[in-house]
């Protein structure tokens, strides 16, 4: 029998789709064919692409999708002298894009990011999965054995406190990589040929106190709750340093979620990462980051909020105090990156005044 | 062609079976048939089988196994008056195989517990990925996104600093469970049907700093880095509580671990955990752990353990005195609780004399 109003296949409580209140946020240098593959899952969303690089170059994004686009001249024009915070020639002006969105939730993804298989051979909806992570919340208090319990068929186990099941809520939600794992450089000259096969059906939340290396390739987060923080730093054209833009935004958000009582997700959804960058050029913009990073962890290890700090901003701008007076001795870079992080906030704060209450 | 020496399908590194080195432990009432469905697995190694309840009974071993075993009047013979640290009528009795056991590791595992698949339909040896869990390191200072990062395929991601790369000793390995969760009597009212049938490709360390409810159905451990403090308490027949024995030992061994700089690990291996125990009995046991645990949590996420605490066994004593200390006004029971950990350590010392430098 027809099924005229397909009621019969859906689920009881479908992932809702948010396409008003997510935008998907795409740094780029070129055309935007990778979407074609995405189409299925992406298509209904608003997409925010920000062109990198030669601002004359016309970039293609495929028919039927709604975007709006700004190359270096539109963030010129919009942020003036403010402009500075926003790296050029390097994926972390990407950030330009959290700013601009109006939206409460992004999803941000990389040009050369495809759609993976799941061990069934069923594509990934990676957008859906990112806002399951999101929508449910996390649990940064005390590890349960099997992963998330607010899954579909799992639970809290024997001993895990009650008082703390209700969870905190998600801020973050992580994506991971099949195919082209994100190794540095050095890994990537040892093992040339490594490819992620395994695919680990868990999602999990990294407990409070901890810090991961986030990556900016498949991540997801809720702009309302942490996105003043999701500054990914000073990269690429005039800077010592790239490929930490990524890793800079995940300590300063982990520290501050882990502060403000909010929580961060890892593991599904997988993308399928199809091509490995240049190991010798990511070697030239990883080295000084690699050797400055055993001073950085531990900075961020021991970073204490005060208790004054209770908005996304106020520890930010904290942040950066610390960073300038702590991490300034490594570097001047770091003192550079200090102001960058203020004028972010400042230029944040500009584009999203605060509503009346 | 036939190859006689079986040299084709051999692994470059093998896992090492540590036949001599490893024992182990099973707590029972009743005949171990379950062994003949481990008997590919477990057949070549040592059991301590510790007998709970009534000693005239006899417990029935499949044969080939070698094995010693202990009953009540064995615990009373060999420990006197400190027998009283052990518990009875209660699978806590375990910890007693690992005072006796003079080998490096232990596993310990119920007699309700079977040979899992994984999603391939292959049998899993449990013991084989627990003796690699042991033996490669563990990472609780910093999270790996890609898991552990010593599993073959995987790596270090961008990001991870290269001073923390070598990891720290691993003393414990926690299996899982597919089939029946280990969840407490609520859940488990609230849940009959529900079953495990995800299984998570993966390993992880449990960060420093984050505790974790520890199970003792599938549990591994090296026994010259943490024997000592895996003390499963005083549950069972004259105590007021049961179930809480495993979660008291994960409590304890996960502080000193995070002093002494040892690793936890979690995920795989799994096993098929057949038979649920009864919710109604569980609720009697629980439920004063179900609240007491409410204070016992903050308590050891706040224990800081002293400089001069340098041997498991110091750690231990030390977290005896902070127990009868903080804990007791909880209840009566934990000085009692308190004066037992201090009886296991005089017992284990006793049966494992320091040898001689």
């Amino acid at each position: 029998m027809v099924d005229p109003a397909n009621t019969v296949g859906i689920p009881v409580n479908p992932t809702p789709l948010l396409t008003d209140v997510l935008d998907i946020v795409i740094p780029t240098i070129r055309n935007l064919d990778f979407l074609e593959m995405w189409r299925p899952f992406l298509q209904p969303y608003h997409l925010i692409i920000v062109q990198d690089g030669d601002p004359s170059k016309t970039i293609a994004v495929p028919e039927g999708y709604d975007y709006e686009l700004y190359n270096r001249n539109d963030i010129n024009r919009i942020l003036g002298p403010k402009a500075s915070c926003i790296s050029f020639k390097d994926s972390a002006c990407r950030c330009f894009g959290y700013m601009v969105s109006k939206k409460k939730y992004i999803f941000t993804i990389d040009d050369d990011c495809f759609v993976a298989k799941d061990p069934l051979g069923k594509a990934v909806n990676a957008l859906e999965q990112h806002i399951k992570n999101l929508l449910c919340p996390s649990t940064p208090l005390f590890f349960n054995t099997l992963y998330d319990p607010y899954r579909e068929g799992a639970d809290f186990v024997r001993g895990y406190p009650f008082s703390l099941r209700e969870g905190v809520s998600t801020a973050v939600s992580h994506g991971l990589w099949l195919n082209i794992p994100d190794y540095d450089a050095p890994t990537q000259l040892v093992k040339p040929k490594e490819r992620n096969t395994r695919y680990v059906d868990a999602v999990m939340t990294i407990p409070k106190g901890t810090l991961f290396p986030m990556c900016g390739m498949n991540l997801a987060f809720d702009r309302e709750l942490i996105g003043p923080a999701m500054y990914f730093g000073l990269m690429g054209d005039g800077q010592p340093i790239g490929r930490y833009d990524d890793m800079w935004a995940g300590w300063c958000i982990k520290v501050i979620c882990d502060h403000l009582g909010l929580g961060v997700k890892t593991g599904l959804p997988y993308i399928y990462h199809s091509k490995a960058s240049n190991p010798f050029v990511n070697l030239r913009k990883e080295y000084k980051g690699i050797f400055w990073q055993e001073d950085i962890i531990p900075f961020f290890q021991n970073v204490k909020l005060s208790k004054e700090a209770v908005t996304v901003q106020q520890c930010y701008i904290e942040l950066s105090k610390m960073v300038k007076e702590k991490l300034s001795a490594i570097d001047p870079y770091f003192d550079k990156l200090a102001d960058a992080m203020v004028t972010w906030i400042e230029a944040w704060d500009e584009l999203n005044p605060a509503t009346k209450a």
